[in-house]
């Protein structure tokens, strides 16, 4: 057992922190002002996003995720978390992207690669992925009821998405679609996967889903998507016919320990900045960091950043060396316990700040949303909890 | 001691209750639909509520804060709770004019009553409350930077003042700003309160502040408000130099508990939405109403609300029987122990509705955004639970 | 809507209150001097105890559980609670009598009343309430494994309960046993209770049971008992054959309430203990009571008695109005939420104490040992948090 | 970074659960009934653990704490916690005894590590540590009031002293006592320590103090002791004069890690029986098991104890490459943690098993009340959270 980095990680982790300071920091107001522009659109990917990518290939930080094993990448990725609106797309390291362009590698045919894994990468387009539905609980994934029905060398895609992370971005040129071949068959055979450039006639981006009142226009927003009578080439479909479920699964343990590792950064940007308001702000005659309740809230966020983040690395380590089936229970445990720990210190760093806080004026609110959807996004944490007591249990049953 | 309310009170919910059921709830959609509208001006008071308000006139639901004592307002408060963004409005009982009124009622001489608190009362105008600043913990008035200096017959105000709540509605004609007068005075003598009109020059509304996200447009946002040489007439005064901070504290006794009352309607409305929920969506084979940890949701939800209630309506008879001073501790009370049950409830609430709780098709995400402010709003928690201790702990000391 | 006390509740309240502060308070460390006496019967009732019963009674405190309302009787248990192990003895309101004269005056004949009753309401014996099982999870009483089988004249009694509580006492003259006469009926109609004397042959006191290593000597421990053929004439059947689980049912409700009623007074015992601690004890060159966290938990503590207490005296006047039927959700709820607030506070005040708050010099840690018991007694939490949660649920059901 | 076992450490952990399996769980009832045996000692080392001890030895199970660096006793030190009454003391690894055997091996001169530590290690006599007054916050060591003054050849030790853990075993040969020598000089020089045998006058074992009701006899419970004018020879002291809080320091780092590592043994064991009690006990026609609630529980209790050991092992290897002084935050960090984690496992453990949780047939309610005293033991939470976070705050100054 042995807690260090190797010499490798250690050199990235040391280049993209420099990236990070000398570049990102400093973009974040630079970002809010062009989201604020009225006259350019609103879903575009910021000029500022585009010009930051260029920085980040020229130094060798582009697709890290790509490169790395989850071992080697979380630390990078947990440094991109401290900029979340900013670090991930500059290292074209966001999801859904990430997910997208991994599913494609794995189970995309040459073709497929081809078409949409290749501009991926290069990052000159970005992917939705459609699962999610308004209408039924998708965690159980044998309730949805998007329809994908062959029709001659063609498949005819009907159904409503909504939540399509990065679907109101107009460069987002192609969804993943999660739907029915098969809705009689066996409940893990149901589904399949497939691919729709956005262009398709029958499709349609119907509007901006919030979350607490953000848009999220910066990575390209939450949209409802329409699917109707939609038809593509029977080529596009991902695998075989029936292989949805299993590619499913395939995809979100990875998106899920992605979506963590930044969480964590997320908390410890978070920390730092109630550390800071708490050395500067006086009420009642004494910094906010001499009260013991303060103090109380900056000890209890450290050790529990500290458990969460060594979960996430000890997740990592399994999912390279036992692979992702192996790693199951502790992507469901990072799954549990990330996003209600960091959610627990953005409430506090909120609470040291303010009105300040709550506001437009420091990124707390905003990264609190965006977490916040995390005990929901992929399954709410109650499926997850489930399953995991269950596994637990069966190690005692006769 | 008995927990029946009496027959006027109970007259009154039954009248406040249907026109509830017959205008308020249906016209819900009706506003989404207006606030929604890119014609018309953002901030103004939707056209829906003006609707309402001549509805409640009719019914004699009009100023029902100012008619009742606090025991008998509290449950006509709670139900307004219940659709926050309509109902206080339209029966002329939304904050920060109701403080405002209560305020000129007791502290404005004949000339101010009459030129503002007349058309208040009659929902001509709205008005706001100028007292948190950016720069410094405001939950300590000693902290207060604005200015209000006398130079002949006029008072000479400057400062930066935020989350002016109302101040972006270009119907709210008057800004209550709290300022030092004599700033080397002692430490509660320092403070007064003068009445600013919108349209003095010097005054300006420079931006709308978020709330998670939301601008809260439909009651006239959050501004902030830039105050630079104005001047007013000395009569602009209210009360005596240096009577600010007393002022502030008669009026701030009251507006908690009003928010508390409404939060207690927010908390039963969640919990209404949360059990239908769990009755109509399935997953992994049962409704979630037949899922343990739902259930152990509703029913924590419905034992924390019958007490929170509980101690809003002592509170309310204590102010009623034995006055504000001497229900200190329990306004303090209910101002920690509400926003953060109603916290707890809305979280379930939009967690039992998955994706559908963050976004803007349940009103959810905006209620838990609202009412997380409260944890801020007139001093944070930690002001109050500290102050609350040491009362406590001062009926032990020698 | 009236929160005050009448004056007659005010009258007996401060005549009880006098009574705890001449005798009560200054017995506690008689009695603990008492029970460490190696020489006598460690489960007898103590003298100390004997003594104050005859005080009590001399000023007219005896029995008040059976004179009042629930409403006025509510604050003097609470005030019992205070000195729990001497209180409620002294003025024979101590459980499981309590219930058991209850049921005896609600569902006892005439010659039971004469034989039982009598002596119970001037305190010349102790009676005990058998009626969970070490076997099965005794909250779904269509477990119970216990037989009542009439044979002739006689019923025959065979089973084993534990946690018997007073059945240690030898002064403990009878058992009111729970088991079914007729386990192939209807699930609510195959239990009934029966009177067993402790000197009737079969009956075995085996051992007393622990309470987080307390026996619980001062009243009477918690046996384990076996009742092995056990004959008793067949009129000690009470009520009718089959009606044992509508008479638990009318026995629990009001026990309930007398447990939280006192719980409360055990939680603003430990409240004013940690507070006086607070002051006494200095760290790091301040008072404990200067220390945000302490002063958090004093605050946190104060507004949740005042909740809690609310609830409970709300309880008590709709069982006073409306009856236990139509209280059952009130009661639900206090058995739920009194144990968990006042646990939390106890905890709290053991950790203001340090090493002494888990030792035998405070009565801290034995007071949380017998409150963690409440939320198993009479039913897990979890059964009455489905249980309320369901009816909750039902509200809104087509 | 690396989260496989070495080879040897995997070797050392498969003899160490084999013992477990054939000797050690097999001896729990056989302590209980020897414990429980009016006739023997109570306080003496019980026969069983004598006769394990010998196995220990003969497995080369020995003084396992000795031999290892942390971080390859860390998960043999797990182990022995999942049989806290019996595993710690079988092989030679229980507290205090660890901890002043170390103190010896470290700070004892050649003629103290003779005479008392020799026979430690050999398991022929017991010591204790007497840090803890009842009097003061002993948490600050500027608050301890024993002296120990210098006369001619000899100390005089005044004091009084309580919860030293394993004095009323009468094979406790020795105390090892901290108390000031120099009262007036430099706070962190004012300490000293002193080994005083058991057998000199003036010491006087008064009293066992009890844990929430526990008195701990297995393991020599917890003593108050006096020290009335005690005189040992000059050699006795250990160290310099004035080294008292260095060696304190010194010693508590590991003896908290060490308490941390057995904790979570004693966490897997309660989440054990949990498991294969809610696999057999029925409620409501379900196992709880198959109940949300308890699954819940049960998931989050996985998620705690992963996140918790992970943590220990980290400040272990810490401790191992950059020494106990690298590892304070982290040190401080598990002390925090661990006792609150496996609090709220057993607590849920316990509820899980109805009255039986409470009682002395489980071992769940003594884990409880000795995993509680670690909040308070070594320096309550509180005081290391202050320290953490002062630590965190000072990174942001600047």
């Amino acid at each position: 057992m042995d807690f260090a980095f190797d010499a490798a990680t250690g050199e990235l982790h040391a280049r993209l922190s420099a990236f990070m300071d000398e570049y990102v920091y400093p973009a974040e107001p630079v970002l809010a002002a062009e989201l604020a522009d009225p006259a350019r659109d609103p879903w575009a990917t910021p000029a500022i996003v585009r010009e930051l990518q260029q920085r980040a290939r020229e130094r060798d930080l582009w697709n890290l995720f790509h490169r790395l094993p989850n071992l080697g990448y979380a630390p990078l990725a947990e440094l991109t978390g401290r900029s979340i609106q900013l670090a991930p797309a500059a290292t074209n390291c966001a999801a859904p992207d990430t997910g997208n362009m991994e599913l494609l590698e794995q189970f995309g045919d040459e073709e497929q690669r081809k078409q949409w894994l290749e501009p991926l990468l290069a990052g000159e387009i970005r992917s939705a992925f459609a699962m999610t539905e308004p209408e039924v609980a998708s965690s159980d994934a044998s309730n949805i009821e998007t329809r994908i029905e062959r029709v001659g060398e063609e498949y005819l895609v009907n159904g409503r998405k909504w939540y399509i992370t990065g679907a109101m971005n107009p460069a987002c040129a192609v969804f993943i679609v999660m739907g029915k071949t098969d809705p009689d068959g066996d409940p893990r055979r149901q589904q399949s996967m497939i691919l729709v450039p956005r262009d398709t006639p029958g499709v349609t981006v119907r509007r901006g889903m919030t979350v607490f009142g953000y848009d999220d226009r910066d990575h390209g927003g939450h949209a409802e998507v329409l699917f109707e009578d939609v038809r593509v080439p029977a080529g596009n479909l991902i695998g075989e016919p029936g292989s949805g479920f299993a590619i499913a699964q395939a995809r979100l343990g990875p998106g899920r320990i992605h979506h963590c590792m930044r969480a964590i950064g997320m908390a410890e940007r978070a920390l730092e900045l109630m550390c800071r308001r708490a050395g500067e702000r006086v009420a009642f005659g004494r910094p906010l960091a001499a009260q013991g309740v303060v103090q109380d809230w900056i000890a209890e966020s450290r050790v529990r950043i500290e458990q969460a983040r060594l979960l996430v690395l000890k997740t990592a380590w399994l999912m390279d060396t036992v692979g992702n089936k192996g790693a199951h229970t502790e992507i469901q445990a990072i799954k549990i316990v990330v996003p209600q720990t960091v959610e627990w210190i953005l409430d506090k760093a909120v609470q040291a700040h303010g009105a300040a806080g709550v506001s437009q004026d420091t990124p707390l609110a905003q990264l609190w949303a965006g977490n916040r959807t995390l005990r929901l996004a992929d399954g709410p944490d109650e499926v997850h909890r489930r399953s995991l007591a269950r596994r637990e249990l069966r190690k005692y049953q006769g």
